[in-house]
């Protein structure tokens, strides 16, 4: 791997795409040391790259009860691979796209420190060491919350930090695993744990480039005003608006269904929560197949597009989501460029919008027709899957214990290119990204 | 309509949206006459306007028995205003095409036959005349022949010629009305109906401009040949790639469900037939809910995608689709400009079918969203429905007469919106189309 990097003899897809070969064998590996599971856990080999794949993509979708198969190691292994996952997502989402010429702004130009003079992979560690920094503060502050929270809740205080331990790195890097055995259900009354999750979530979900400028922001807070990126700016309302969609919707949708009987605060911590989720967390506070069919169907819309780009996170992501959305807005206006705050976005990045759109949706269609025919389940149920695993969501309606060989197969192959992105997919065959010739000044964007 | 027409004083879209709108009212008093039903008819309002927009818009949809609902006058109404709207769908689609100066050859340049000395009313008046004889020539051969071949399935020649000529225009025009009460489907065992009815429906479906320049390749042989524009090939390869993709995906989904006990000729023609008749034909020889899931999905994708441009046809359009796998392809590729059969998209035929794509799959969505809701049938009869809808294609997997009042609208805005074109219903509110300044020389492609 050290000497591809340095000798560049594969291109980014590529270098992605091994990436998790690798991080998936050497997690199918640790889960099957007889130390990781319980005694008597007899789980198939299926089973076992099932979980590792969705470990490693930080899905969260789980054909095993987590808590009945791990044991106190295993945890603690299935943690570590959770840890990997989501930091090298982050990782190598944001370097390649700062390596393919992709800055986002000044500041960030200087996080891979990549000049004429310096190796790709000194750029990479020095990024991941920062993403690393910067994950483990957010889990470190969210586990002691958590945990002192938890102290009420468990018996002893060594269960209250690991419970709390757990919950935090599964929320940071949206792994929707859980060691509750019914993931947030138990705190559906519990609001203030339910917000910590939401924020942690958040964190991990709304881009690395986005938790930098921020920080810059704090720091140096005179100077910054008003220089967000337009990445950033674009990014950050797509993704608060898109959860205030949601909230909105499951309102609507279940004032006369599931929320009939509830209190007003119930029913919008509900529907806040399991909106947030979608952006990619993946834990519920309730089992979302009580939803009815019009929601359900809007949490597959919002799943399908996922979460930030260069976050924990999968889906097309909520830029592609924006730029298609602005696409729209200005064709009908007649325009032959977008324009949005005082930029233009570069025809490339509406290309590969496009594109990566066009090419997540015949992936869902076609994964959603072939479990038509391999499972028995209703197709709100399927296509809830699909969406969910092509999201790295982690959501389920409870299908994913039960299906079939054909099924779990397919639903592998969607965490694991949801999770390399569809680009990277359609590029392993070529050789390197080829060159684009700009012709006129523009913001880039990531897309995808 | 003429002052419309001589000042200008509308944009294409406002024509094309009030042409429908006058169109749907005059076809409402059509229906609304005393002689139009049967005695003791009793329809309400929205079952009129239902059937006329169904109508106008050659969907095919019904909410009430043709043959139970119609007497013999009315018979003849419904096909006056399936002619209308079909001729008429065709004229002003070309007419618009070629106005906004998307030509697609030298040979079509002067279908129109407007410079500057002439008004645009002319060249709209000599374009209804060619294409009123073409369909009315066709939908006469196809009169003779199934009349003649009907003497022996009718009691009377009468009656015989009536279905001939009813089944010749609903298949010309891609109406999908019927006048036996079901369909083809008393004809599933009849494999020259079946084909004459696919020959008549592709000839509505593939666009007029394909039929001019086939007319013209016959007509002078030797000097046409390789001079089909990329128009017709693009758009006639899609059509008839689909119908086989079709084919096949049924033959395959169904081999071990509907077509268990059928034998090879019975299964192929059931599988082209009902391929074919997505394109949008409407005419089934069989109940298409009799289908498993994955087979009634592609159904839905190919309705979807629907007929040609400048045909009697809806859905996004051969052309759109075909437009959006080849930016798939060529972005897979790496290359900036998609090139096909040494010619160049347009950068703004690409856009367009970016566009037109997008808003038909937010359309769907929403459609399909309000029905899960407001009905209580399947997600998959009400998938099916929408796509048909849209598609204007008209087949039914039977829910059509039993939706309710607001599943009625939803299905009557779809049909309409599907026939005006997406792009038509967005541009209502803009004056004229803004002119676009090309920067390098390309053929045109018609998209949506
Ligand atoms: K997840
Ligand atoms: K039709």
């Amino acid at each position: 791997m050290l000497r591809f990097l340095k000798k560049d003899p594969l291109s980014p897809a590529q270098i992605i795409v091994l990436f998790y070969v690798v991080a998936v064998i050497l997690s199918i590996c640790l889960l099957s040391l007889p130390i990781t599971t319980n005694p008597g856990v007899d789980w198939s080999f299926l089973d076992i790259v099932f979980t590792a794949v969705s470990a490693i993509s930080v899905t969260g979708l789980t054909v095993v009860s987590t808590v009945d198969t791990f044991s106190t190691p295993g945890t603690f292994i299935l943690l570590f691979i959770l840890q990997f996952g989501g930091i090298g997502i982050m990782t190598l989402g944001t370097f390649f796209w700062l390596l393919i010429g992709k800055k986002i702004g000044l500041k960030e130009r200087t996080l891979i420190r990549t000049d004429q003079n310096q190796s790709h992979l000194s750029g990479l560690v020095y990024l991941m060491k920062q993403i690393l920094t910067i994950i483990l503060l957010i889990e470190f502050v969210g586990a002691i919350i958590l945990g002192t929270y938890f102290l009420h809740y468990f018996p002893t205080w060594q269960e209250a930090y690991l419970q709390g331990l757990f919950a935090a790195v599964s929320a940071t890097t949206n792994a929707g695993f859980d060691i509750t055995g019914s993931s947030l259900i138990p705190f559906a009354q519990d609001y203030f744990v339910q917000m910590i999750n939401i924020i942690l979530l958040t964190l991990g979900a709304i881009g690395f480039p986005v938790l930098i400028e921020v920080k810059d922001f704090i720091k140096e807070k005179s100077k910054y005003r008003g220089h967000f990126s337009l990445y950033t700016k674009l990014t950050t309302i797509t993704f608060f608006s898109l959860m205030a969609f949601g909230t909105i919707v499951i309102l609507i949708f279940e004032a006369n269904y599931f929320f009939a009987d509830k209190s007003w605060h119930e029913s919008f911590f509900y529907a806040f929560f399991q909106s947030s989720t979608t952006r990619n967390g993946g834990l519920a506070t309730m089992d979302v197949s009580e939803f009815s069919i019009p929601t359900l169907l809007t949490l597959c819309f919002l799943m399908f597009i996922g979460a930030s780009p260069s976050s924990v996170g999968g889906g097309i992501r909520t830029t592609t989501f924006a730029v298609i959305i602005l696409l729209i807005w200005s064709y009908s206006k007649g325009r032959k460029h977008i324009k949005v705050f005082k930029r233009e976005i570069h025809e490339d990045d509406i290309r590969r919008s496009v594109v990566v759109s066009f090419l997540a949706i015949v992936l869902w269609f076609t994964a959603v027709v072939i479990l038509t025919r391999s499972e028995t389940f209703s197709l709100m149920e399927i296509m809830f899957e699909v969406s969910s695993a092509f999201g790295t969501t982690g959501l389920s309606m409870g299908i994913t214990p039960e299906l079939s060989s054909i099924g779990k197969i397919v639903i592998i192959s969607l965490m694991f290119i949801g999770r390399i992105g569809i680009l990277s997919f359609v590029f392993i065959f070529h050789r390197r990204l080829e060159d684009v010739n700009y012709h006129y000044p523009t913001e880039r964007l990531i897309v995808g």
